[in-house]
């Protein structure tokens, strides 16, 4: 029965999908999907396949909208296998077919396509198949912006974080036996082993608490006791550990991201390769879409911009003053004129450098030379615009 | 019934109000609550107000004192209503209503003044509609000291805080529809439905851990401890980022409040650049009220202060020496002698910058000409005081 | 009945109290325990008061040992009581007394004295008044080590935790006006009124989780999930304040305990102030009984050794060699050999520099006029131990 | 009864171990078991014979197996017993068997061979007396890589961290004392006396909240609200001083283990002190088996290798190189050329040290003779390899 009705909607969606004018379409779609790793198309479907197949198990609902549920998540998994299709051919074409599939985001497309139908041709109880839908989640993993942040961290710092692990586990080990051995006879129903126990030790460590299993014995509490506050040491070191590696993590993503920008700024390949570091240092990218206002006149400003890429168009008063690359503005914010004096937007996408009036200051005091081709320039400005 | 008991008060609150004296008196405190954020009215208002609504959903409070919640209540929302208004002429006197409306403020003003009322206009039961009131703490966002400190760490870390809520979601979805399937037979009562799930998983992995829903199979555990492990390994993440973010926030933010302040010292003044930001660096800016006593005779002493702003009173034997902005005092105590030998208090409102003792070691040692300088000046005072 | 016991030891202690011998025992004793914050004997008087005072309550346990457990509490009073008077007396010969009532420790004093006496004589029932020897423990705080650090840390950063708490309180607020809005119709007994939620989103905010209370209907769980996620933003938030204000704080407490040390130690005396900084900033002190084991021979070492205060004694074959304040010892291990050549161990109270490897490998880097000093010497004691 | 049971195995047990062939194996195996702490064979014995007295404690499981795990249990006792006696052999020999006996190595290796036998002996019930057999897990302490680091934190951090205990005990004292107080006439049964509401305070302030024992009267939750925050306090100075420290250790670790390749690398060699101790700071030691790939032709590469110790073997069309201690390779990646050129994988076991991209720019920056030197050497090897 549920079965039947969950597969009603496959047949209403393949005889649309037949006809030329629908084929054609995808076809020009796939050359898009083919080469990057998430289109915008292939979010929507993870989130509203996920949501829907979370929909599924509420009996009510399911009730109430078996067909519509049943539709979007075939149309969901369609796009997923149709999605691997054509990474498929397209490596398949490169010769890189063999890579991709037993690259992890192959193996996870892969699942994606086919997890739900092998389950459900394996016989599964379809409401119970479609729960592998789940795993259409694990293709946001590469889109992640910080991911490979994360992961150098959790790398280099593998050897600490282990240690805590092990740490981690001899507590919940040592911690479980002793309140099994001190509650088995008061409470055999929650503590009458040492896995029971370990359920225990587990909520307890990891300052979950959930309170369903609690010793009741002084000395079951004692020992409880102790175990609190090791978890919370362990949660500290955890902490401290990853914090340290963050630290150096996001200090060296930055500089390698503005490294690239910096080089192509003429105002600054006149500096000495020291002198480069420092700012490199020191400077934010920001990547804006055209047509974006980054300076209102008017408002406050405490920084100034140094365009990597792109271009800007500066709003005088009776005339439009466009500047593009390798050019600089805003500097009158760090040289004590704070109130911003026209509105400054881009006018395609733009990749921009961005000098906090902090580390200007800074900058100035190690380098006086960058601090006086600034103040020349915004003198020349300034005289120009009257 | 409850609806005329709650709007008797306002009836009685107009009468006085309508009188010239209070008129008159209104109108100049609402020239001095129009520029500024927040009065310590409002303050006070926000907190009685936000108090009293929690007092009118306690049953038997309210039904002993309902004239005087509802006093309360209508009093501070016209309280805002007042606010607000005057807010707006104000700003429409300066040519920015528009901007002021649609601004965060203006939103959150608008919001406290008119939820309540329209609430009640649209028939909402009154207690109900007092509720709303919960909006004025609202209000007090703009006046936090350190948000815009908070903002800049959340906006700049947003790529990695995101990459972790992203995780977070992803271990979110698949340990609920893991346990889900674990479960689902054996407690269908709390684990029937995916969402049912899903908040188990959030209190797990948040380690909150109520304890009302909570997995019984092995397996179901095993997965559970799973959950737990990865929500140590988030809030690990999570922590470190901001502790990151928050680390150079700090510095960045002291730089830029000192700055100023030591420009406007002589004694820094005839430093080089390097120098300067060294200095700004390791000070400390301190603003004092009036008649402040800053160092107490015979108190053990370990930081020197230089004037930026105001002017302090040395209590010397016999005689009272006045010293203004550019000034330095408590120098003896980071050149051996640690016994303070006077009182010294402000006279106005000051702005101090605290050299502590560690950091002059450290400045004195990059510097010597400084030590110098405070060392001729210190003798000079000597001989002076004698 | 009660009352009765509980005064029954006091008449006992009184007798034995009031002989001479004891008396002068007492008055040689007073003078000791005037001066120092916290002598031995309070400590041992604190810990004993406050667990038998914790046994007091225990039924079972009182009913045994009531006579015992009397007695005990009587004689800490006795003891802080004592310990007070003596303190006032001291003060009163200093002339001091009122500064002292008037500070943190005179008043923990005088509370710790007067509290259950004042309970007593006031008609509470004795088991409840002895409840107030729980305040004995605030006599600990002045002699915690890291607590003006601590302070200083909270000082420093108070504006950032202030602003924090803001946000806790407004999430604490919105939160539980929200849940009580959602749940109250469904579960009177528990979201009933405000206050009733606002107990139910501290436990939540703070990660507790106590789950006496919890949201039943979808949207609650929903509103619940925002102020979980928002508990582990505060969280991050919190720890990762305090941990840049403690890394701070570190550092600088440091670098003023050891540069005094350093100071008197001739052979760094020769280095110029910026080195004398640099030393500063790695080494750590250490303070030694006498006759401790310094060094083992034969065992791995990875730092040397300057002696700031005291005598060390090196027990070379068939020599007893002493070495007094300024000489150094250990320097082979940093200098290639890395196993101990010859017990070392301290004759009396003894300050220690300790200078690591990795330090030491950095410090040459920058001042390798101290290597060759370093250098010289344990080529010169080399030559001579032959 | 089950007593039998269990020492059934071991007769079984004891009859192939006597045989001559058997015998001779062990001793080859006692060869090697006796220098190094954690033989592979121990490890697993740890894992297996921990997992097994876990599921003794199963009823169905122990009904179902008792044999195999009786069995398992002995042979896991018998190889540490074993283990044991050897060392207990190869310290006697060399002399240190007293120093073995009571290091900590040596009570741990102690403990898990006669703690279950003694208790055994004693007549402790079979069951039970396996239980200590989760003291088998202690062994795997000195085995456990970040220790020594994860030691150090905790000694120099002491003084705060006992800080932080210190203020967590009294807070827990005064917490408990008022909730008993305010709670124990409404709820006689869970706040009863000062020891269970010690108890429920211990939950709290780890931030573990069972909900076993929570307090209902509005004062109570009051306090509790004030335990839950200082709790939330606690663990962040908790965090904060681990993750301080932390930073500290990590950095200085790195350059302890790197120091040592470094002064092999005869490149850089010819570097002054200043110069190598920067390259220390910012190189990663990096141990790889025989025959692992290092780089993959046609790969993203963003580091340079420098070979401390073993060979590598760079696989170039046609030949084969060999590169051996001293050289480097990579270098292509830093110098603008981020596709890998070749595959390179180690021939033995070796040693090398990793410069990335990011620090190779900021060692440029101040060490512009190294960027030379790669650059000559690089051109040198371009030239060569067409």
């Amino acid at each position: 029965m549920t079965f039947i009705r969950l597969f009603a909607p496959i047949r209403r969606l393949l005889k649309p999908m037949s006809q030329p004018l629908v084929l054609s379409a995808l076809a020009q779609f796939a050359a898009k999907t083919a080469g990057r790793n998430m289109t915008r198309v292939a979010y929507v479907a993870v989130t509203v396949g996920v949501a829907t197949m979370i929909l599924l198990t509420v009996a009510p609902v399911f009730e109430a909208a078996h067909f519509w549920i049943g539709m979007v998540l075939w149309l969901c998994l369609v796009y997923f296998v149709f999605e691997w299709l054509v990474r498929l051919r397209h490596m398949a074409n490169q010769g890189r077919l063999r890579l991709y599939v037993f690259s992890s985001s192959g193996v996870v497309d892969g699942l994606g396509a086919l997890a739900v139908p092998v389950a459900l041709l394996a016989g599964v109880e379809p409401r119970t198949a479609w729960l592998l839908g789940v795993l259409w989640v694990l293709k946001v993993v590469p889109g992640i912006p910080g991911l490979r942040q994360l992961r150098r961290v959790l790398v280099i710092e593998s050897g600490s974080l282990l240690s805590v692990l092990v740490i981690f586990l001899m507590v919940l080990c040592l911690g479980s036996v002793a309140v099994y051995f001190l509650e088995r006879d008061v409470q055999p129903q929650t503590f009458g082993s040492v896995p029971q126990a370990l359920w225990w030790a587990m909520a307890t460590l990891t300052t979950v608490g959930y309170g369903d299993v609690v010793p009741i014995t002084p000395l079951g509490r004692l020992v409880a006791a102790f175990v609190m506050i090791s978890g919370l040491g362990v949660f500290g070191l955890w902490t401290g550990i990853l914090a340290t590696g963050f630290a150096a993590e996001t200090r060296r993503d930055n500089f390698l991201k503005t490294w690239d920008s910096v080089s192509k700024v003429p105002f600054f390949a006149a500096l000495g390769p020291a002198a480069i570091a420092d700012v490199t240092n020191v400077l934010r990218t920001m990547d804006l879409p055209p047509r974006t206002m980054i300076i209102r006149k008017g408002q406050q400003g405490d920084c100034m911009y140094f365009i990597a890429a792109g271009e800007v168009e500066v709003d005088l008063p009776g005339k439009k003053v466009t500047l593009g690359e390798g050019a600089f503005f805003g500097e009158m914010a760090l040289l004590g004129n704070s109130l911003r004096s026209a509105n400054i937007s881009t006018t395609k996408l733009s990749k921009l450098l961005v000098l906090d009036l902090v580390d200007f200051r800074l900058l100035m005091a190690r380098h006086p030379d960058l601090a006086e081709t600034i103040d020349t320039e915004a003198t020349r400005r300034a005289l120009e615009n009257k």
